[in-house]
């Protein structure tokens, strides 16, 4: 199963007036653990962009249990749960001092081809290739 | 039931290099809406503040459709569906020109009492005043 | 002489742990102005592309005086004041209910000819044109 | 003399429709290094707000001589040039790979005393006492 984990540090400009991480911020801490899964093998957004394929996000959903604050370091897991039809990753976030859960995350992303502008309804084979499974 | 619409111009700087508006922006659009919204009834951030309440959101879904860009006018309809134990926030945002459906989302956001930092399981009565409901 | 002003409100996810807006939010506001004013001659970005030239920011200038705050109403004045050479633009930013200036700005543009990739010493005759003048 | 080296990696979202880096993006490397260099003397944002001090951006200058682009690496150099009257710092940012210099900026900060939100013309012995020089 591909899984990253990757520490960040809460800058200053992501902290809002509760002097808290502001909740919007943590969709750039998934992303930045999400390019660095996609990474692992070889399909981050050149790669996607080069194969012909573009790969929005179409959901994202957040829960979130704490609070990160200024300075903190946290961790950001980032799992490839689904491939076959779509890529679903599932994340979670933690302070890394006191092994919190702050926030357990979802994105889900579907291949469309960059010719035709048609959404794929399964995964295009290069993705497979790219995760070492036969089509 | 208590609901608003706010009209906002795609700015150049939350627009990604596929062109569209990058994906975690739309949750300062949610945002610009909600506030709206809790002004509408008296009880945005400042007054929320004064009241011995924060209001975390909990949590954050949102499902994208179709893609804003720079410049175009895009309408964030935000409506109030739950009060009682929690403050549950839906919205669709539409591009104005076409009409199309760009991103359903919504939020939770649950009071935790300022003195005692602790989570409140039932919404506390100022906002049931605020909204116009007897306790 | 090319001048604009837009009234924005200042959002909560603006704001910093100081309570008032984050001093490189404000890099934002004078964009919004700018592409208002770029308008008024019909040059805003999609134009400049149209017309073979991009025209990337080559300086920026900020002074802080005063704190925005969240809620609060500000004015951004953009004013063209160069336009043979570069593209220079000056910006105050004031408080709209206490008139306080809280912020005076200036960017400077130049044109990129897509083409070759060089930047142009002077300006291109579109953007003389568009601004009515003679070459 | 003061100084710090931090290595970024451009992240996706900081990318604009030209792919390349949006300008306003680059005050927030300005403040991972500025941060960092004010804790190599123990005086980051929680000391200054311990000390009685805020210290606000009052000035801000970028010079853009090169771009960005998503997934390379960047380092921000800052130096600190100016401590008696104000915090001047210095910063140059250069493409690790190429050694391109693609940003050379500058921030200007003064003391601000907490209890009677007075200018300080003069730095606070407190910020001497950090930086190791006898008042």
């Amino acid at each position: 199963m591909k899984k990253v984990s990757v520490i960040l540090e809460v800058p200053f400009f992501d902290v809002d007036a509760m002097q808290i991480v502001w909740h919007g911020h943590y969709v750039k801490y998934l992303e930045i653990a999400r390019c660095e899964l996609l990474r692992t093998f070889d399909y981050d957004y050149p790669q996607m962009q080069a194969s012909g394929y573009m790969w929005p996000i179409v959901e994202l959903n957040l829960k979130y249990r704490g609070s990160a604050r200024f300075g903190k370091k946290i961790e950001v897991v980032a799992t490839l749960v689904e491939w076959e039809h779509r890529l679903k990753i599932n994340y979670r976030i933690t302070d890394v001092e006191s092994g919190q859960t702050l926030t357990k995350a979802s994105t889900v992303q579907v291949a469309v081809d960059q010719a035709t502008q048609q959404l794929c309804f399964e995964s295009p084979k290069i993705l497979l290739s790219k995760l070492g499974i036969e089509a």
